[in-house]
């Protein structure tokens, strides 16, 4: 059956979301019209205002103002290590990890000539005026393993200033992985990653 | 870590949303960060728009006007048959079995002394004024299996003009059910409701 236009434009936006198919956002759709004014009026409001959501000015993470909570959080600001990552997901999965007390830097992409990305397009400038004017020590970079991963790290590498100790995360068969169901791509790089007991 | 409060509050809104948990949620929300500003306030309007659902002033669907599309269709509006059903879900539900061609009525709720659900909070005296005015001559009671449903359809039968035929669905085992995983009480029904061949 047909059903109302305001219905189905709200049906239509829900299934713009990763997961969500058109059943689901029918789901979601009806539980929503219960909903009273003021709380479709707050969902809707609170959408409209992710427009405004800022980049920090340092590392690149959202944030609320000028600088994001961790560039903020002053256990961390005298570190002398950033881990450079590729995406905000990626940095929130560190986060959620719990181990890492150091500064992050989002490049936003890997080098991809390709596609037509090159220094220019990601957040490598800042990087390496971040790795001087903050004192930093040590560079982690938790870029994904890829061929345009590995190109972005050696040209990280080759930018910075001989001193600075530049380290790629290490790379091999995930814990509770089973060696039998793992690519052969990943067991050879857990071989040449073996380390001595 | 702490996520800026213009993200956190979109979360916690999506979170709200059935079958949606905070990982989906964030996931959803940083997609959506992706979006540009006009997707967004699109995204926010709909949803700002659904308190202004109106409910059709004949069978209670939703509908942009005054009149649903199923009231409005010029092959129903002669139809003789109500199938009368609890909610908006179960109505889409039946029209999604696209075998029924006749009007619809929607109770919004079943009688329920216990929650204080009496005949005038239903929408029965609009059932009843509706079956004389719209010469109905068959009632379809599509009302779900249980006490309180059972009281429901008793309590239209009698307040009808007896010469109204008043059906209920049937009940019994459903297709592609298998006997040994169906419950007791189905099988009772089934066995009640069978059919010479």
């Amino acid at each position: 059956m047909e059903l109302p236009e305001k219905l189905l434009k709200v049906v239509k936006q829900f299934s713009r979301l990763p997961g969500v198919g058109e059943k689901t956002a029918l789901r979601q759709t009806l539980i929503m019209t219960k909903w009273n004014k003021e709380d479709l009026v707050a969902f809707a409001e609170a959408v409209k205002n992710l427009s405004e959501l800022n980049h920090c000015s340092k590392c690149g993470m959202y944030c609320d103002d000028q600088l994001c909570k961790i560039c903020l959080d002053y256990h961390r600001v005298n570190a002398k290590t950033i881990c450079v990552v590729e995406s905000v997901t990626d940095c929130l999965a560190i986060e959620r990890s719990g181990n890492f007390r150091g500064k992050f830097h989002i490049l936003f992409g890997v080098l991809n000539p390709l596609l037509g990305i090159g220094p220019d397009e990601l957040k490598l400038d800042t990087l390496i005026n971040r790795v001087s004017n903050e004192e930093i020590e040590e560079l982690i970079l938790a870029v994904n393993p890829s061929v345009e991963g590995d190109a972005t790290c050696a040209y990280i590498k080759q930018s910075l200033p001989s001193h600075i100790n530049v380290d790629r995360i290490g790379f091999g068969i995930p814990m509770g992985g089973s060696l039998e169901f793992v690519d052969s791509l990943t067991i050879t790089k857990a071989l040449e990653n073996r380390r001595h007991l």
